[in-house]
């Protein structure tokens, strides 16, 4: 079965200039793919039906029968796997102590139209949120209150980029992801049912306690500007953290997961 | 007053380079100063008493009078203020949209001996904390819930690092920092009133309700390897949060943000 393999040795390979590519947006785009390392992330998206298109393994690598079961899911259906240097694997994720795998992916659907609001409880929202790094950790949040998924407002950063598929730890294939700009979801969340909550200081309840029910939409704004109060004053509740200290804010994805924590407490008891 | 405010117009002038290598932790650490840049951000240092030992300033900037306030007080301390390019100061800060300010620091003691566990009923505890935004954002939360401040221990990122620094959004000045071995900070931890929790899969009961008692040190693990099974161990209580998913964690810093806050609601409440 490995016989025919393809085995690159050089940098300049194209095929090596194409995924390197990959960590940037416009090339992300125009190829409709994205990259993903590791081979319990790579374990992750298998488990939950999402095959890579080529994977990428580090020769001299350690056998493990995860990876034989990566390898043998690529080739059943009709991916390419490909065996480099570690420091070409190296090159194309740009990290420096590579892990021994990667994965290569199309990307998925994003409308909300592919989204069934009744298969989960919570649904975290983010509007133009930029930091990969928060965006990637409220996927892993979203997973660990049993969320459905993110949906992502406005002028957000790539939940496909290489910095928040790492920090999602994996849930970037397990959550379902959406992108729309606010009136387009206004006209979705509205035309079912669904209770929009965001973190504010205008006019809000304490966050403890307060009256959330299901399926809730915890939408946190802009890690600058926070949300626009016209978004804020569309939501059918607002609630506030105790701020005790100097800041009057939290980090982003710091306040969806105290709020989606909160929310998953209120509606589990 | 102004008269003989120095200025610097060149790329490779000595201080522009001395500033730019407090980039680096061990230029850091031989000069015992660090950076830190924003007007919000040198503001919050100043009124928590924290003069910049520097101030520099872009040339060509709009007046405000906090930025009035901050360059009398670096004058009246007998500090430097030093006018610049937007370029110069973007090269020193390492932003590509640089603030028009930045400040060059003395460090701070950090020994848990200039710790008054009696200030305040939470602290917040790291160990082994690689990333310096989780590190940053850990300092905001704890501004946020009232704690003390950050305990880090074993080898962990550098507080006074920039991009440290830029995530806590000033809590690196209104914040205690103490950096410790486990070994020395279990010695003082027990000398004194202080009940230890960790986040834990082991052993651990429902972080929700859970007996929270003040002083309460929240201690939080490596992201890769969470907290070695003895400091686990050594702790008076392990709360583990509900995971929904397919991870078995979470983001440190969102980790001990969930957990502040309810170690919060529990002592007020």
């Amino acid at each position: 079965m490995a016989a025919d393999r393809r085995v690159i040795t050089g940098f300049s390979n194209p095929t090596v200039k194409a995924f390197r590519a990959l960590r940037e947006k416009k090339h992300r785009k125009a190829a409709g793919k994205f990259l993903a390392e590791g081979l319990r992330l790579l374990t992750d998206a298998l488990d939950t039906g999402h095959v890579p298109e080529t994977l990428v393994l580090a020769d001299r690598r350690d056998p493990h029968p995860l990876l034989t079961a990566l390898e043998e899911a690529v080739e059943r259906s009709g991916g390419e796997v490909i065996e480099t240097s570690p420091d070409i694997l190296s090159k194309i994720t740009g990290k420096d102590n590579p892990q021994s795998v990667a994965g290569v992916f199309a990307e998925f659907d994003t409308s909300l139209a592919a989204l069934d609001r009744n298969r989960a409880d919570i649904w975290l929202v983010a509007q133009a949120l930029r930091d990969p790094g928060n965006l990637g950790t409220m996927l892993r949040t979203g997973d660990a209150i049993g969320a459905g998924g993110l949906i992502l407002l406005d002028d957000c950063a790539d939940p496909f980029g290489v910095e928040a598929v790492r920090a999602s730890m994996g849930a970037v294939f397990t959550q379902g992801i959406a992108r729309a700009e606010w009136s387009e979801f206004e006209s979705w969340l509205r035309s079912g049912p669904g209770q929009l909550v965001a973190a504010s200081l205008r006019d809000a309840q304490p966050y403890r306690g307060a009256p959330y029910a299901v399926p809730c939409f915890v939408m946190v704004g802009n890690e600058s500007r926070g949300l626009p109060e016209d978004y804020e004053m569309a939501c059918d509740l607002r609630v506030t953290m105790p701020m005790k200290g100097r800041a009057d804010s939290l980090n982003a994805a710091v306040a969806a997961a105290v709020l989606g924590y909160e929310v998953l407490a209120g509606i589990d008891g």
